[in-house]
């Protein structure tokens, strides 16, 4: 743990099981990525993957300037997931059931070389099996992308899993329904695109979503 | 639009629809917020709400040296939607619908006597209805919370709603199903808490979420 990870972690919260990160890197969608920019803060959302203890984002070229940095860029990454609303019987103890992982470090651009590798890592984080089911990228699309890696060594990963807090002794309303509410995230009925004949099954790694 | 908001727009995707932002707004449950600290960036998940032109921030005290700021701190704060996964037929024009503000500005304390109706603003938007139904702050709760208000001046909205790029002329497999897979955030079965006796119903608040 560094100074950082220390200034950002909520004690009771904190956890340093490799495990919990990991599953929370794997279930979540969207990474949140702050950087300097001349002397101002910027966060944009990005797509990411993982392999081992290495992340890798991948933004739109419209993140060009961040994105153009060969000698690495000192970054913060956030991933968070919702996994709940906790009711209690005020508003002062009402609060999140959440996983959130932020991880501090240089971010640097993947070389030509392993840029595929780290491509596919972001696809099958996003939509797993489907590399194999489509055309991979060509050495246009590859020259054309940038990914970045950043160490998963400096991370600091807090949550909440539990109900609201209340106490036998209180004063508070019992009439009133406290609890959690669990929020999830699920895919809805796929929508084949115009040049997708009816009679084409939906793929794999779109079933495995449904 | 600010220079900030155009460096950060793609200029396909961007809209200045206030609707679109409020929308979002509404329906995502956490900000991350960017900032500096020393010399590095930090990002952290935030509960939010809104006011109309104004955003609330809402930390645990985890956050302190952030939070403690009395002068304001320069800040950019992402808000994103994950609306679908979008299967094309190569994994370079694959990507995903979504919808995302940044924002940038300067994050001032909400003085002690606006503290209340900017924690309703929180409240409210995580969990519509519930301000109402519980105990409200006391004196002692609203002096130990901070809340920071973020003017909603200089955004940059980006989305994407649409299927997959596909060209009748390519030369792409089309055995393979292309199209979206929507994604949407659902509550699950409610969980009463220990101290919730069994004859108490589930609140207004919580009922509209299922």
């Amino acid at each position: 743990m560094s100074e950082r990870t220390q200034l950002t972690r909520m004690h009771d919260r904190g956890t340093d099981d490799p495990e919990i990160l990991y599953r929370l890197l794997d279930e979540a969608r969207v990474a949140h990525v702050a950087f300097i920019r001349r002397d101002y803060p910027v966060v944009l959302p990005m797509a990411f993957g993982r392999d081992g203890n290495r992340l890798f984002l991948h933004g739109s070229t419209g993140a060009g300037a961040f994105l153009a940095s060969r000698t690495g860029l000192e970054v913060s990454v956030a991933v968070t997931l919702v996994d709940g609303l906790v009711f209690a019987r005020s508003t002062f103890d009402s609060t999140m059931n959440y996983r959130s992982a932020v991880v501090f470090g240089l971010a640097t651009p993947v070389p030509e070389a392993h840029k595929e590798k780290a491509l596919r890592a972001v696809t099958e984080h996003l939509m797993p099996g489907r590399w194999d089911e489509v055309r991979t990228p060509t050495a246009k699309e590859l020259a054309a992308t940038t990914v970045l890696e950043v160490p998963l060594s400096e991370v600091s990963v807090k949550m909440r899993a539990a109900g609201p807090g209340e106490d036998p002794g209180d004063s508070e309303d019992r009439s009133v329904w406290a609890g959690v509410v669990p929020l999830r995230t699920v895919a809805g009925v796929p929508e084949p695109s115009p040049l997708t004949d009816s009679s084409v099954p939906v793929s794999d790694s779109v079933r495995s979503l449904l």
